[in-house]
């Protein structure tokens, strides 16, 4: 059990240690389960160990408890008790109503119009929401630590993309924190201590520029504090979080209430126009070309900054300035002023364009370039595009909700409808930016709840990262992992400041803004990634208790978050992805092994399934026939592969790219040779792994060695993955050992092939053939093809050759031509056909006369024919006595008698009397004579003439074997029909002999058996 | 051999009825492969018979007889002699010197400049020579039926991609023969009878669509007269091809004597200007503003048209007319004039602009509008895409060359070289246009060679649809099959004259030209793909004697092609992969199964063992664990599927989406019952499609059927793809039967599934499963969850459930509290725990008293263990019986002795003292007591006192029982963890009676094992 299926997760149910307590007596009402018990926890044990155990796995227990040091446990233990209202609409306002609703939504709407701007909102707030959906799914999935989507993530669609996403959702955080302190920054200097900047506008720099200064220096002081406050009592932060809450609904009411009261009483906000160009008021004071000043009329300021002198003079003027009047508007006029209507439609400016209000009365003259900058300009060119960068950071706080979705009541109901409440506010709002006053309440809230929202990524980021280094799966981060005493992560807070300051150094929020938006979309879109592929699969564990989710919702937000990436940047959603792509190929890389499980690994399941089904069609067509091999290799008492040069042989014919599988087989009972298996196949997995042999490997136990193999040959692989050769090592020494079983199990492997339908390779000498780090330089391969099996001896070594060990042999075909045979017609033909065939390789026609047969030979078949005629009465004498011993002792021995009897389906003996129904007269009566020798005794063994056909089959062997070792002695491979084994099992013995002396004086030979198919063609 | 390697492929060497004939004596010399040669040819047999045989497989050879009746062997056995002039480089030239580059090229560098023009014709020819090089590798890969592309696509991708392919290239040869017939009668009206046009351009018709009226009419009679000739005699159609390609050689050599000579002489064509604007000189002849006419100047006629006067007034004049003098430049200034520099960059023009000649003075005033058709004006819009679109038909002559590779000389070399020629000569001809002549000979040989070229389209147009009709991939086009008696194919010729039809009332060359690009195109493409699909997969088969492919050129050529289609038109590219999906999408929906094989199996091959290779990696985190069901399945005698239900229950399961492999173990020896598995094999493969099983089946031999499940157990499934689960049908009337070998099968599988980790499900009284018509729309799935065992029992009818026969039950989870346990707490815990696993099910805690064993357990008990005492008695004094008696046979029978001692590796009987070591005490004395009463005869099976552990787990059987049966009668499905096996084997028959007392009275019973390991986690 400890072996296979005990995983290293923390288990609070699956401990044998444990299990054991217990279970010194059963319970006698569940005697029948003993067994169980034995091993497994009763259930009402295991509910009770259920009420204390925690429900954070390791990882996630230390990163918790360095948190929070008292009783992660009590906290579990209280039910989720969370509304709607509390849970998802607060959070979600909370980050809504931060920086960038207070500073740019006004503009936004200015810019993109009503419309556009609603639309934005919407995209935008669609997006999160439909992660949204997606993220309470996943979270919903079982237990999750806390910890938002990095564990919910990397849990889920594995390290790779866990550590990507979770890096991305850092530096998104980080950068937020720097946005965060760039807005409040932002709202400081123009709003309440104006007179705090240190740079001024001046010849030299122009307005922008020093504010962009102003916000470096300042920024820089703020993150500095920031940071000691979060490093010296992050507990702070905390408390203060509900102050920070407080000021954000204070402002969402002045918001509404301010829009209420401008409907009917618009705030005095007048604003200088020329023409209908706005004015700067920076520089003037009174919005009036002249002054009657002492009853006279003198130049104002204004006169004076377009004219470049006092008095009255038109003379240096702008044209632009002498042809349009001077006029004062409201800048706040109220919601019933009709100011909806204006600014319906979208209004986008380039850098550097003067804001000109439509529809107010002006002449259309150029003006001096020089007084550009009396005017109000555009800061940055927006469109569409742009301010959905900008605006996106907003709505990641619909996020918040969702990650608590473990701490509400009711996550099914409050999720969607607190995230559609915050949409329908923040659309409200939308319109109320319009004529909202900018009341001190508003601007001191502000600048409180970003303030907040700064120091609470900052406290959050360095513990992502704390959480990342933890998990280990990104070893560089290691440092990142460790904390103070006191758990805080030092460095991690200081590799987060430094990013941090990286933000606050570009200083502009519009900048930033689209960086983080990347960041979080990323994130996004992985989260929804990961819940659409889960449910497609249908994994079993795929069970959400939430259960509005769907693969199209999911897929859709992983669409809008993909369209929102390149539609606000194009280029930055590059970079992102290609960082996120690094960081995933690093982890893979580096080989992160967790005991996560990822969907992706149900992935490759599915792919693999889909892709085996649709194989299941029926054999391949000849041209796409490749060798998929099947290699019987044979273990020695050591469980050590005893030849592993078969393996060095089947990785050369890789070259067909096909299937290979390793075959073993272990005698002996299964139910008490398991591990011993187990072993077996790691050390074949290890000798695979030298030898560089892609494939499989599988070892079964069988009680005789020769069912094992009949059993691999009949079922290994699945479906279309099956193999249709047999490689099958040569049985040396059979000739020696006095044991018949190897070459009987070699003789029978071969009839099974046969009945199968499958090619057969035996390499001999195997031990003699090349290594991989050989390479023959020069050479031949040499086949000689005496029957024509389908074509494997001609696709071999155009295989073989494919190899880099091979790859400078030559190849030479030989055949066979009898005496009445056109050997010169015969050469010519065989050269078409291997032109045909596409394959180069000399040709030569070995001419071979009949004739007689040698003394020689005769006296060979007879030294075969004694011999095995010696063996074979030996063994029967062996036998009879053992039988009888057996006989007596069964009397004796009930047990062994019983046991014996359970064996009584004993496979049948092969009735001769049926084989030869499929002779010949001849062969029959030869046999006849055989089997009548056969049943003499030592004195008739000197007195026996050779089988007839013994004799021929001998001279054959013979013969050729002088044919081949003649043409091919010094070839580097000898390619070679092997002959079929006798039909009847009598002639087994011949057949070893035959084979040995065929293939005599060679050293390295291949016997190649076609599986009754084509297997190359001439054809396309 | 007949049933499964031999593939109806015409071999022209493995034919078993000629085989036999030559093989009635054996050679002497090959008397080793004697039984080869009953069933395979002799090698020097084989290749007599290679000499007569045709090279072309069956389908073609009709095709081919169709075309020419006189001896195709003739024609194959000549050998392959054209050389690169003849075979590659003239066939290229005469098409690229076709309609286009006659009518269209001198435009083209006018528009697009030298230098774009050129990268236009590199662009088409790039295309063309890489799509030439994959097919040449491609038809030098065997055998290649005359036929082209299709035939070429269709073999070596399959039928689908072969049928999408060879229609794309039926309809751009068709729409190829269009543009030819559009071409001439340009060339006719145009230069050769301008005033046998019928429509003129008048008030209400202006000049070009006149001329298209024109094209309309003219193109109809010419392509009833084509028709006819195609029809009435393709004979002569192929005489007249020599002369066409002299016409073709001899306007080549006129082009560059025309260049040549202008350098020196250029000829006389004055064009008239209006200060830059050429002049459409056909409403005047002198090209000046005044005639000077018996002294006195008058008006010329251009005068008049400008000022709508015959008088010099200047009162009505165009004001552009007045500002800017008329001139005379030469129209072919010859290219020493530096014309080459003037118009080395690009001057595209809209539609309708006038045309301006650059560098020419003139004073830039609008003119009047009306006066627009005086100039000569811009007939299309052109860009260089739109140029593309129109000058790719040139190339598409290359291919020509190809198509021939099978009768080059030396394919290798012709093909590159004689592309590159013919790449080079166009781009000198390119730079030749600008100076050119327009002799007679000329345009008299260009209008010839267009004939001819629409001729050849249509006569080829209609064999390529016979072609592709008879392959019968796309049924609706069977009646396009049949031809006449002659063998022309009468309906495809009528079809492809509509199809062309279409393309004259489309009328414009530029128009027409791009729709043929497309199709071409995505021919070209998909050869491409084709070449490098095989490349990638390497496949045996995939050896072109074309050594100078590679996969990257191939893939160059197919991106280039898919550029092309894009950047010439994207909207005619999108039509056209959406009509070559389509066409894919249908042949896939008949299910074309061709004989051909396809590169797409190699590919899902391929795809299948890379998604494996990637799973071997362990077993699946628990996270990711679902069912992978082994399903043994028992078949009767017939081979029939004995318990079919088995199959609909796995199939109910499917909702884990894992893999599912019906297993079965035929009996007997594999050597001669390897068909009987075929058909077994077959059967339950029709009875999973029956019950909807997506999955794998395997059937295997064994000598005992214990023993092939064993092994199916070990080793079914690849890699990453085992099964986990084993579905095992109860041994029904194993208390019935005498023979004890179907129970012993079944315990022996339980404990080999223990051994093995494997879960285990035995669905009891399987018949009464609901089949996948039902719908149980209420009733309960009870769960009776005794021991924690890895959550299957939790997870099973959360499967289930998903499956919509289940859908609508409900699940109920008992489990059974002993005397102290608080059921309280542990109802609340285990919903607590349920609520985590996230599984919605009632939770009912029983309490289950200790109580006294009744009497009737005692008595149970004892009847058990008398019956099976009883039956062991028997079957020893039965085996005793038998033993003797053969023993007796043994020694009469040497033969059957032998095949006896074959065995003599026989498997090994357990050791009961092995066994003994793992018992405690007090089980020793209870078996030895046990024993010891085995020995005794019947007389004292009465007075047996049942053995204590048994009494027990009796007790247990039938309180348990009880209690389910009273709470759980009406459910629709009971699940109950099943109690292991005993260790020792001889309580086997006890402990079948357990399993039966257990469940008596239930219907519906599914008991399951967990595999050792957890298989549901409350964990995210």
């Amino acid at each position: 059990l400890e072996g296979h299926g005990n995983h290293k997760e923390n288990s609070p149910f699956l401990n044998s240690s444990e299990a054991g307590k217990g279970g010194d007596y059963y319970d006698r009402n569940l005697a029948l389960f003993e067994e169980e018990l034995d091993i497994r926890p009763k259930v009402s044990s295991l509910l009770g160990k259920l009420v204390n155990y925690t429900n954070l796995t390791q990882g996630v227990k230390e990163h918790e408890e360095a948190e929070s040091t008292d009783g992660s446990k009590k906290k579990v233990s209280k039910s989720p008790s969370m509304g709607t209202l509390m849970g998802v609409y607060l959070p979600c306002m909370q980050n809504i109503f931060g920086v960038i609703l207070f500073l740019r939504l006004t503009w936004m709407v200015g810019m993109a119009g009503v419309l556009q701007s609603f639309l934005i909102v919407l995209l935008c707030c669609c997006c999160t929401m439909l992660t949204t959906i997606s993220m309470s799914a996943i979270a919903t999935n079982g237990v999750v630590p806390a910890g938002g989507s990095y564990f919910m993530i990397s849990r889920s669609l594995g390290p790779e993309f866990g550590g990507a996403v979770g890096l991305c959702f850092y530096l998104g955080t980080t950068f937020a924190g720097a946005m965060y302190i760039l807005g409040a920054i932002e709202i400081l200097l123009t709003y309440i201590v104006p007179q705090a900047a240190i740079f001024h506008p001046s010849g030299a720099h122009d307005a922008s520029s020093a504010m962009l200064n102003n916000m470096r220096v300042y920024g820089t002081v703020f993150l500095i504090l920031m940071a000691v406050v979060v490093f010296v009592g992050v507990k702070y932060v905390n408390k203060f979080a509900s102050l920070f809450l407080a000021c954000v609904v204070i402002s969402i009411l002045s918001i509404y209430a301010g829009a209420i009261k401008s409907i009917f009483d618009p705030p005095e906000f007048p604003i200088c126009m020329l023409g209908n160009r706005t004015l700067s008021r920076d520089q003037f004071d009174v919005c009036a070309k002249t002054i009657v000043k002492d009853n006279i009329t003198v130049a104002s300021k204004l006169w004076e900054l377009f004219c470049h002198s006092t008095n009255l003079t038109t003379e240096n003027c702008d044209e632009y300035f002498l042809m349009n009047n001077v006029s004062e508007i409201a800048g706040i006029p109220g919601a019933a002023s009709g100011i909806l209507k204006d600014n319906l439609w979208s209004n986008y400016l380039e850098k550097g364009e003067i804001l000109e209000k439509a529809h107010h009365p002006s002449v259309d003259v150029a003006g001096q370039k020089n007084n550009l900058h009396l005017y109000v300009l555009s800061d940055i060119a927006t469109s569409f595009m742009v301010l959905v960068g900008i605006f996106f950071p907003s709505v990641t706080g619909i996020m918040a909700g969702s990650n608590r979705s473990g701490d509400l009541k009711d996550a099914q109901k409050s999720i969607p409808v607190g995230t559609i409440l915050a949409i329908v506010t923040t659309s409200l709002v939308l319109v109320g930016t319009l004529s909202w006053p900018s009341p001190w309440v508003i601007v001191i809230g502000s600048f409180f709840s970003t303030c907040g929202a700064g120091l609470q990524s900052l406290t959050g980021a360095p513990r992502l990262l704390q959480a990342i280094a933890k998990d280990n799966i990104i070893p560089f981060l290691w440092v990142f992992g460790h904390g103070k005493a006191n758990g805080e992560p030092t460095w991690a807070l200081l590799l987060t400041a430094l990013i941090a300051e990286l933000g606050i150094l570009i200083a502009s929020l519009d900048m930033v803004a689209p960086i983080l938006s990347m960041f979080f979309l990323m994130c996004y879109l992985f989260v929804n990634l990961a819940c659409a592929v889960q449910t497609l699969l249908r994994t079993p564990n795929w069970r959400p208790r939430f259960k509005y989710y769907h693969w199209a919702l999911s897929f859709l937000g992983m669409s809008i978050c993909l369209a929102l990436m390149f539609i606000s940047s194009w280029y930055y959603a590059l970079v992102a992805m290609l960082i996120a792509g690094m960081i995933y190929k690093y982890i893979e890389y580096q080989g992160a092994e967790k005991e996560w499980g990822d969907g992706i690994r149900g992935l490759s399941l599915s792919a693999a399934r889909y892709a085996l089904l649709r194989l299941e069609e029926g054999p391949p067509h000849t041209k796409n026939w490749r060798p998929q091999l099947l290699v019987l290799l044979k273990l020695d008492e050591d469980l050590h592969v005893k030849y592993p040069r078969l393996l060095t042989f089947a990785s050369q014919l890789k070259a067909g790219k096909g299937l290979t599988i390793i075959g073993s087989v272990i005698q002996g009972n299964f139910l008490e040779t398991y591990g011993e298996a187990q072993a077996a196949e790691q050390t074949i997995k290890n000798m695979m792994d030298i030898e560089k042999v892609k494939g499989f490997c599988q070892v079964v136990v069988a009680n005789k060695v020769r069912e094992g193999i009949a059993h691999l040959i009949q079922s290994c692989g699945l479906g279309g993955m099956k193999h249709n050769t047999v490689v099958l090592g040569w049985p040396y020494g059979w000739r020696q050992s006095e044991d018949p079983r190897s070459w009987k199990t070699f003789i029978g492997t071969v009839r099974c092939t046969t009945a199968a339908h499958l090619a057969l390779l035996v390499p001999k000498n195997v031990s003699f053939y090349p290594s991989n780090h050989e390479r023959y330089n020069e050479g031949n391969i040499d086949v000689w093809w005496i029957v024509h099996d389908g074509g494997m001896l001609m696709l071999l070594p155009f295989l073989l050759k494919q190899h880099k060990v091979w790859r400078k042999c030559k190849m030479r075909i030989f055949t066979v031509a009898q005496m009445d045979d056109n050997s010169i017609q015969m050469k010519k033909d065989l050269a078409t056909f291997l032109y045909q065939l596409r394959i180069e390789a000399e040709v030569e026609v070995v001419e071979m006369h009949n004739s007689d047969i040698s003394a020689y030979t005769y006296e060979r078949t007879l030294m075969m024919e004694q011999r095995s005629q010696m063996l074979r009465q030996m063994r029967l004498t062996k036998t009879e006595r053992e039988r009888e011993a057996q006989l007596v002792k069964d009397r004796h021995s009930i047990a062994r008698l019983e046991s014996l009897y359970s064996d009584e389906e004993d496979e049948g003996d092969p009735v001769p009397e049926n084989i030869q129904m499929t002779w010949t007269k001849e062969k029959c009566d030869a046999e006849k004579r055989n089997r009548g020798s056969a049943v003499g005794s030592f004195r008739d063994l000197i007195s026996i003439k050779p089988n007839q056909s013994n004799v021929r089959r001998m001279h054959t062997a013979v013969k050729l074997n002088e044919v081949i070792v003649n043409r091919s002695h010094d070839a580097r491979l000898v390619l070679l029909n092997m002959p079929g084994p006798p039909k009847n099992t009598d002639g087994d013995e011949n057949y070893m002999e035959f084979l040995e002396v065929l293939t005599e004086g060679l050293e390295r030979v291949l016997l190649v058996r076609g599986g009754g198919r084509e297997v190359i063609t001439i054809y396309s």
